[in-house]
């Protein structure tokens, strides 16, 4: 009897209706198969919030002014922001990482210093970072993913906080989709429809400025993406190569997948999709992934927090699958 | 200011774009409100089950023999099931009622021992339990919502067991709301469509055998109802009395939602729906009554699963509003 038979066959045996526990039968099964086991577990859970700007920004398409950039990360750091709240809630640990955030941090700070730049080049003008840079920040990724590995952690959710990134994420899905930017393209952190129309044009400028449709990932990263997506791209394909479980944040997150998705392919198999973002462009996305999140709670907020939501979701299916008891130890009649 | 207009105030100023934590917002808003607090809190939860025999369960109308209720309630006594699985994961206290079970417990079993009778009458033939009956179960179950309320309780999930009780929740649905019984019915513990189909003839025929239409709630809960449904109808009136929120589960939990609010329509003040089942019925019933659940996880299990999986999500709301700081306390800009 191959492994999936004999999760499905434990998962059947529970004391319950056949596949009355839905979602988080699908789960169980998910996690069982990648720890290759019937009594999964998971370890020492982490969540790893990427900080950086962009230098889109300055075409004025964020509602925020770019100095909350930093000013977020140093409310990271003192636990004052959603994400410290609802990790804490779960026990899950924090680290927060200057992926290339455009302000200098002092050194004493617990701070994962991996600045690529002060944010990247403005896409509308020239490609948002060089080669080498992408390179680094996929390196820098995988470091990260090295270090929560070595403290036994097996589950990782990757969160971001960058004013303009979602102006990145929308070019970067409607180039590795074909999709037309119109529809990648959403209210960010609260733009009106007007706002919205000239957001959307201003990333068409950019598209047909590069002219980079049938590129590489590698390539459409490089032109149009910011240093929290690159780093979050290297630490994913890091932690498929160590098997370890990816919860799946919003729409900056869901980008950052897509890549590494592109990339290869069998990631699939380790992320956890958390929940969907009332951004629209991450409705397209999982649309087109063809995969339904945990969670549908209206949230668009970023930093990991869909992740830490969604995480006792996730105890919930290992613990269901390790602890509830079976028909015949029961000794509960099955079906007639 | 109003209170109303203090919570959105509180909730504005968090470190975040506005509305950015969706429905967490609405429901720390709904929470607030019931409070009377900007600072609410979650105390001592708990989960009551409620565990009934059903005596239209004789036609055949479900996928288990009756004996899986009684099977069920030693199976939560010993902590082998779903609820038990999932209520320790969250620290939430778990009581089970014996409402109306088909079996003799002994005395020594940490069971609430609320028996009306072993069973309620098959519908079919005449009314489900007398007036008397009926007021018996409204009383047991406000009297369990006195003891936790007693032990400083203020949230309570209420779930169920018992082998037949869709069918019964179908009947009230459709006359509570005038909807086709077929709008109403779905596959139980897990029927075929052959099967459904003939449990739909049954009820339909119940419903004409009996013809109760444009009666009050309470006539329709004698005739048609059971005795964890009716039990539940009381516990939610008394927690709607106490001021107490009330964890809404699945398709009979929502019936006897129903019921409540047809009685005292400020009840919906106190109701957090939890989740939507696959069950057809629920997602009528939802749709009537206006109601978005946190969760749609494709579960149908009932015993209060879908409130203690999203339990979670009812904290992580309690939480943003207490813990996150304002854009003022982190020296964070805000909107441009």
């Amino acid at each position: 009897m191959d492994l999936r038979t004999q999760i499905q066959e434990k998962i059947n045996q529970k004391t319950k209706p056949l596949g009355a526990l839905g979602k988080l039968e699908a789960l169980a099964t998910q996690i069982c198969l990648l720890q290759e086991t019937l009594s999964p577990s998971l370890q020492n859970p982490h969540i790893v919030v990427f900080a950086a700007d962009h230098g889109i920004a300055e075409e004025g398409v964020s509602a925020y002014p770019q100095e909350v950039t930093y000013q977020m990360v140093y409310n990271f750091l003192r636990g004052g922001a959603a994400i410290n709240v609802f990790a804490k809630q779960h026990q899950i640990q924090l680290e927060i990482v200057d992926a290339g955030v455009k302000h200098t941090f002092p050194e004493n700070l617990l701070l994962w210093q991996h600045k690529i730049d002060f944010g990247t080049k403005n896409f509308l003008n020239s490609p948002a970072m060089t080669e080498a840079q992408l390179q680094k920040s996929l390196d820098y990724g995988k470091k990260i993913i090295q270090h929560i590995r070595s403290r036994n952690c097996n589950i990782v959710g990757l969160g971001e906080m960058g004013i303009g990134n979602t102006s990145s994420a929308s070019v970067l899905i409607s180039l590795l989709l074909n999709i037309p930017i119109e529809l990648c393209v959403g209210a960010g952190t609260g733009l009106n429809s007007q706002q919205i129309e000239y957001k959307t044009n201003v990333l068409r400028k950019a598209i047909e400025t590069h002219k980079l449709p049938e590129s590489s990932p590698y390539t459409i990263l490089q032109y149009f993406g910011g240093y929290e997506i690159t780093q979050m791209v290297g630490a994913m394909l890091e932690a498929q190569k160590e098997k370890m479980l990816v919860l799946i944040d919003g729409f900056i997150a869901s980008t950052a997948f897509l890549v590494a998705y592109q990339i290869e392919p069998k990631m699939i198999a380790n992320a956890i999709f958390c929940h969907k973002s009332a951004e629209q462009g991450h409705q397209t996305l999982l649309e087109r992934l063809g995969v339904e999140p945990l969670l549908d709670l209206q949230m668009r907020l970023g930093e990991g927090t869909g992740c830490a939501v969604a995480y006792p979701i996730v105890v919930s299916a290992v613990e269901f699958i390790n602890k509830m008891v079976s028909f015949a130890d029961a000794k509960v009649s099955s079906k007639s």
